[in-house]
């Protein structure tokens, strides 16, 4: 409660972040514009501003000519790099966008892969893709601030696969450490559901909303969770995996659409579900019951972190979301009851964009942060 | 990702803060002394404390006498009261504590209630325990900053009591507005778990935990929970309430220690847990089957915000903390199979001090809010 001297070092840290941000996203500004701007002192301002320029985050430009007296000195702000990588490894397709730092996607590019793929088959492939996004986008690896990549399983903080049990041979990978050879900037791993829940937040049905709860239900059922507005990993990057709980029915809730007893030979596993929502469509019995029992079973994990987070808002995303004409009255009819009061609820309409744009945004939050946080900025961007 | 023309005022804020915090908890400064503490330029300081005069936060002292020239203009920060009160609303008890602004409980007071009191009679006590801690104090209702009640039940964030069951006559009541007739402070009301949950990280178990999940085990099983060190309420303020899932066994927990067959007629309704985790602790073998049942069905809904938050820490906290010697082993047991790893796992050691001093806690951290928030301070304090 009182004010204890540390705290000189954190306000020159917080005047130093506020002129960086005095000068991001302008042209070149003189100290004169930096102190007005600022409302901080003139003797302040050169001081941080040497600072600034010694540690790389500003660069200073040539006088600008034909004005009387001394050239005011001019400063401009120095980016570390133009671009970000979002990836998302799926099941059966690799995904990779490239965005420049306002996050607009300047090229992408999606490559199939075999569900059945194992470690090294499934990097390869990722590398390919991201090495096609790039070269679409005219974009050279040095020109990445950061990379991003999504995948399904826990993630631990340093990048490692704890535990998955989607993907063959991904279970233990280092998938940051794997990834981290092929850039010279930060790459970043992420769970998928996270990314998706980040997506939804940025561009999608949670924009505005701090507490969303995002189900994504597709070839899994899986959650990721904002809290704040930002992803909420928990102590070891399980947040969002309350499918492990058998007393709940995730752990069987896509077998009800994959085990419907009319389903034609030549359906793929990934085309599953939504050929059985079809035929729900239509009225089909077999087909309507299927829905009824993934509606029942995915509404008592909804309803598991409704209860434990009371979010502002859940969202259900993934391949299933396609099909939220169908699913919608049944999930409202077994989730309701089970809620202290029934929660709110959108169908994502990213479908399967929303893991590689969160891949992108949770980037573009890396290189954000790097610059605005006064307690991990400075002394030095990374090169 | 750009700078928006909103910032002007906004930086306008951050300087008024900035100042604000160089004069709180210090003796009184003068302009050059501000200016110098906060980096910021003179005409800036002058302006922003003429605003911080007008609107309340500062106050001028009379200039120091015995110095040449023009003696300095000196200014101090201007407290609006001086201490807190928190309460707790028990079933069986009231609870209430006046502490100081740095945290320090000055009095306290705990007065008995039947379990089946009514509204009229619990409020009753509620302003006599106050009113009882308030003397023993010697603090006056005009010195309180802020009041915060802790109470069983989902509470809406004016302060509601939205849903209960433990209390008779309380489903519905406006208890922020029943109470905030009596004092000209703010009135904050908060559910109990919330209250323990904040204790814990304050001066309990959980300090320096970001994320804890909170478990009342005692009359009554519940759930408050911290993320980022602040007590997550959600959306309508009913996070943490997994017990409603009649999946997970917190429902029927409490039952199998009420429900011990040798249970002798003359324990107390409220002694009945330790009584029967006494007889465990001596191994007779039913009450060791109670306690077994009980953690059984502990585990699942713990195991449920596990899962959905993987929280850093799980407290056992309320009446049945006590008998943690007991608990724990058969806790653990039943617990570690649901998760994808075993949580941390603490017992509290503040037993039913928890609620009043979590609402000490919160009761001040509203105060600190209204000083420190650059967003909601300001124009002027509340009287």
């Amino acid at each position: 409660m009182t004010i204890s001297g540390g705290d000189t070092s954190r306000l020159r840290r917080i005047n130093l972040v506020t002129t960086l941000r005095a000068l991001r996203g302008q042209g070149p500004l003189s100290l004169t514009e930096v102190t007005r701007r600022t409302g901080l002192s003139r003797p302040t301002v050169e001081s941080l501003t040497e600072e600034l320029l010694g540690s790389g985050w500003l660069k200073e430009l040539p006088p600008q000519p034909g004005h009387m007296g001394r050239p005011a000195r001019l400063f401009s702000f120095h980016a570390t790099g133009d671009y970000v990588l979002g990836i998302d490894i799926g099941s059966y397709s690799i995904r990779a966008a490239v965005a420049d730092l306002d996050g607009t996607v300047v090229a992408s590019r999606t490559e199939r892969v075999g569900a059945d793929a194992g470690r090294s088959v499934r990097l390869t492939a990722v590398r390919a893709t991201a090495v096609k996004a790039l070269a679409s986008a005219e974009v050279g690896s040095a020109q990445l601030a950061t990379v991003c990549v999504g995948t399904t399983g826990v993630v631990s903080h340093d990048g490692r696969v704890k535990r998955c049990v989607g993907l063959p041979e991904w279970d233990g990978l280092d998938l940051a450490g794997e990834l981290g050879a092929d850039f010279d900037c930060p790459v970043l791993v992420e769970n998928d559901c996270n990314l998706a829940a980040l997506t939804e937040g940025w561009i999608g049905e949670a924009q505005g909303v701090d507490d969303v709860a995002f189900v994504l239900s597709g070839v899994r059922t899986g959650a990721g969770l904002l809290i704040g507005g930002r992803v909420h990993r928990g102590r070891g990057g399980a947040a969002g995996e309350i499918g492990a709980l058998p007393l709940l029915g995730w752990h069987r809730a896509t077998s009800h659409l994959t085990g419907y007893p009319k389903m034609p030979a030549d359906i793929l596993p990934q085309e599953a579900a939504e050929y059985v929502f079809a035929q729900a469509r239509t009225g089909e019995p077999a087909a309507r019951w299927a829905v009824e029992q993934y509606a029942h079973d995915l509404a008592e994990g909804i309803a598991a972190l409704v209860l434990a987070l009371d979010p502002e808002l859940v969202v259900i995303g993934g391949g299933v979301s396609r099909s939220g004409d169908v699913l919608l009255e049944p999930l409202r009819r077994h989730l309701d009851p089970l809620c202290l009061e029934p929660p709110a609820l959108a169908v994502s309409t990213l479908s399967d964009q929303a893991v590689v744009l969160g891949a992108v945004r949770l980037a573009l939050d890396h290189v954000d942060a790097r610059l605005y946080d006064v307690d991990t900025m400075l002394p030095e961007p990374s090169s």
